[in-house]
């Protein structure tokens, strides 16, 4: 189904947004974080697991979906959806990121038609182009289709990313020239590194092509570079039009959801709650403080041995299915034995902690307090641990 | 809860039994096929997973208890059905087989006052009696605890267990005199291997002792002697009392549950659905026969490459939640990504499957016709494969 934004209204004193995502006659609100179902699965949970921690949207990857059970397939299956029996709203991403970060060979060669790599399950070569991921994701039969971007390093210069956003824009135009699927809406990706001429550019000209969303790229996985980040959000939000989607992609720190819904974000998707989860971590309220001063997830390890005797819940107050019905004590079990329903339930409650933090952040939007709602949420950090 | 079995009635021409366990105001239906959760989980499935297979009785492992997470741990949770979150009756095991199996040292060291042997996750040395197997058994707090039996090699000859029969008695007396949780039953245990004087004599002296049931033990894991088991079965049921519940340890084939309830036994578990599960495989309907003559259960590998273009459920008709809902295509995808929703299904759907296969048999002996639900079911062999 394809995607309409629309927007409820703007917190008085920032940029955040509460808004409402229509998909037929399904909708959900935004903020919004999006669980990932990398492989048309989200780790170690039912679907209905998964829909017990009330998300919206899911994202699936085209990058894992083409190699491996690859689109024919799917398309065989009856589209993403009937394949992993999943009735709501699914975002594909392009592939592009994987093919930048994964894959096999570090070696991977980009021209102006695509991309050539190595698959990281058997090293076969393999040629990327914008219209192969649109392609992909057309058959696949996502919901949301994304465009097939460069995600340069976080080490590219300027003169590097100058280059790589207008072959961006151009392979954007090549994409959507061939999408072909009237039920799939195509998101544009803004580029351009921290750098606010690059954003603008990126953005005016991305906007231009007139896309069915937005997304904020090349922020992920750049702990380091908090700023970066949030420069991107607020070099590329100003030309991004009010009546679309923003997706800021592959964030999930809590911090980095409340500053980006601070500029002007509308949604996000990370793996960490789950990869977290399947290390033993729970997200708990309250910012950790790196020892270089960076602002991080608090999180509790399930396997410390001082949760052995620890009677209550993952966090008090909870409502989500670990919380309600199981201990700290029985997860460091499960954990310990390596029994996977321990990653199942630590899934279960990172994921349901991300989407409270929407839901408590569209509260806030509502009630014009979202500022007071941030400075909260600082005021809560630890000391270095 | 202290469980009471009620004969409802013995099929016309065999010795099936159809029967009603009641746990206080719970009431299950007997043959029953019991899920095993080892670790106080069943492996890759939650409580609402299991529950939705409808089974009874579940099963927890109290030599795995016993070393981790400890006793202790699980009576300050408040017993083991509050620390795992499982309303439903529990059956604990005595630890012995693990003991006699499992354990890390192969050298373990029988005397008559108990077993001396090496804990299989840190080498350390444990000893476990008949007391204390109770006495663990009565903490963790499951519905019903089995005595402390040694569980003698399928090599054993009759003067070995001859021996082990005489000491396995001397061990349920003393377990029983220190038993002491008055919501637990004690269930004894017969051994005695092929020979008929030998399971004799021990159910006539167990049966003398009074236990609130009895198992039949020393046949599983013995594919290659089928004839052994059901010997065991047929030496020992006679001496049984109608109205206690009799138990056939360790037990999950389809062609045994069906030889076993046609020669009297009400109640079976095994991990083979789950372990079966955790390899890819799926259970269907039908016998496969081994090489070597021997019935077995008859099943298909998902991740076999035949799989993938496969949009069918595991089996056509089954309810289970798999086959409600996902096709081959899918759990072949998951299975070869390794993703454990992949083996989730397959858990659900052998589980269930081996708790429809008694729910058939229940009601084959209601309708006075089990031994023509036991020809049918040879009747669906296949070939050696």
């Amino acid at each position: 189904m394809k995607v309409e934004y629309k927007l409820i209204k703007t917190d008085k004193n920032s940029k955040a947004r509460l808004g409402k995502v229509h998909f037929g006659d399904k909708a959900y609100d935004t903020p919004m974080f999006m669980p990932v179902g990398t492989q048309a699965t989200v780790k170690t949970l039912s679907p209905e697991q998964v829909k017990a921690c009330h998300p919206g949207i899911i994202l699936a990857n085209t990058y894992h979906l083409w190699l491996r059970p690859t689109p024919e397939v799917v398309k065989e299956a009856g589209g993403l959806h009937k394949f992993m029996n999943w009735d709501g709203p699914i975002l594909t991403d392009s592939g592009g990121y994987q093919v930048f970060s994964l894959a096999h060979n570090k070696k991977k060669d980009i021209t102006e038609e695509g991309v050539h790599f190595k698959s990281e399950l058997d090293g076969s070569k393999l040629f990327l182009t914008p219209e192969k991921s649109i392609e992909i994701q057309n058959t696949l039969d996502s919901d949301i289709a994304m465009s097939f971007d460069e995600c340069p390093p976080a080490t590219a210069d300027y003169n590097y990313l100058k280059n790589s956003i207008e072959r961006t824009l151009r392979w954007a135009e090549r994409g959507k020239k061939v999408h072909n699927n009237p039920n799939q809406s195509l998101f544009g990706i803004v580029q351009g590194g921290p750098y606010e001429d690059l954003r603008r550019w990126s953005a005016e000209h991305t906007v231009a092509l007139n896309f069915d969303g937005y997304s904020i790229g090349g922020v992920a996985n750049d702990d380091e570079c908090k700023d970066d980040m949030y420069k991107a959000i607020d070099f590329s939000t100003p030309y991004l039009p009010e009546d679309k989607l923003r997706y800021l992609m592959g964030v999930g720190e809590p911090v980095d959801l409340v500053e980006s819904v601070f500029r002007g974000v509308d949604i996000f998707d990370c793996v960490s709650p789950t990869r977290l989860a399947r290390h033993g971590n729970a997200l708990v309220p309250g910012l950790r403080i790196a020892p270089d001063g960076t602002p991080k997830e608090n999180r509790i390890n399930l396997k410390n041995a001082r949760f052995k005797h620890d009677f209550t819940p993952l966090e008090g107050g909870c409502d989500c299915y670990a919380c309600q019905h199981y201990t700290k004590a029985y997860i460091h079990h499960l954990m310990r034995c390596g029994e996977t329903f321990g990653a199942s339930l630590l899934s279960i409650h990172n994921i349901r902690f991300l989407i409270r933090l929407c839901e408590d952040m569209r509260q806030a939007i509502a009630e014009d307090r979202f500022l007071e709602f941030r400075d909260n949420f600082y005021k809560n950090s630890k000391s270095p641990q």
